[in-house]
């Protein structure tokens, strides 16, 4: 079973993401967490690229490949043998924000972005993914810290976001139906946990 | 002008990529010089990476992705714009190399690396490429230091590369007719760079 968690920047991926593990867990099932870009060692040294913190030049496009080359390596090194071993992968990001990032706010197009993760992602599809969904204003007001340099690029900017990822995910259900679910996330996260729990009892659990 | 020089170690590239250089200096044209993966700092970082010192695994496709994203930096940042300044670029390397190392050689399979390359390339093509083909025995025995990873990866692994240098060359012609010529690099470097001479002046400056 793989599961991933995708969103804006606010939307509380990593505490849905912890509260996720923790049910199943309870459940005597065995968790795998794991985020994009990271969680290998090239993953790691690909993530301090993308940081970015020397101002080194990064074009959108290598942005994207590097990105890839992250994914691919997480789903050779860690995800497909968790999935052998029957294990739950639970994932904090993955292929649908960069469709959205790398593809659809900035150049309006996801095409070559999905033709290129089919070739990364080799058949390890997520059997759900979970789209956190809130109104931008509110999700920036939930960080409690200073914003990072994704973060602090502008309402206008994560408005775009924010319908970008509702387009992939519709996107998505095309190709893989009822795979994406919307959530909405504006409530306390002990009610949206609750949603996302619901969700995969009775859609996922039912459904493979 | 944009000339990539391709083929296995010890065929001579860099040697004939400087000889090639002054031969354009001494006609009074500019020209820059670039490297894959490098020449930018992304190439660079990624490059250090693909050392791979600290034994990072590193999976083929994430390999692949790797050298996508260097590629498709250098040809934003340097290549494309001294092609619209009018200057000569020559490459170490470019995309053959991925459809042989990444595709032919561990796979025996290139379709998937041409496709991304495409997008990575992104209409930059260059308007010739050199293949410089010798037998690796004769090859290896010009490397006069200790051979690195891929150099020290045994006769039948390198017999291989040369195969595949071929087969990409021949899928390149049918792409992009005669923009891929193979120089037989058995003889001195002052021999093989004459024949590159020859080849530039008579193919080149006739044809564009």
């Amino acid at each position: 079973m793989f599961i991933s968690i995708d969103g804006g920047d606010g939307t509380g991926k990593s505490l849905q993401i912890s509260l996720l593990k923790k049910y199943f867990e309870k459940q005597q099932k065995e968790v795998i967490l794991c985020r994009e870009p990271g969680s290998t060692r090239l993953g790691e040294a690909i993530r301090n690229i993308l940081l970015n913190e020397n101002g080194t030049k990064i074009s959108v496009k290598s942005e994207m490949f590097l990105f890839m080359a992250a994914r691919a390596q997480l789903v050779e090194e860690i995800i497909r043998p968790a999935l052998q071993k029957n294990q739950i992968v639970l994932c904090d990001r993955f292929l649908l924000s960069t469709l959205v990032y790398q593809g659809i706010a900035v150049q309006d197009s996801m095409e070559e972005i999905w033709k290129i993760g089919e070739i990364a992602v080799d058949t390890v599809w997520p059997n759900l993914m979970i789209l956190l969904d809130v109104d931008p204003t509110i999700a920036l007001q939930r960080i409690k810290r200073p914003l990072d340099r994704m973060e602090s690029k502008g309402i206008d900017f994560h408005q775009r976001v924010r319908a970008g990822f509702l387009k992939a995910a519709d996107k998505w259900n095309q190709i893989f139906p009822n795979r994406c679910i919307v959530v909405d996330s504006s409530g306390t996260p002990e009610q949206v946990s609750q949603t996302i729990q619901n969700i995969v009892d009775q859609i996922l659990f039912i459904k493979y």
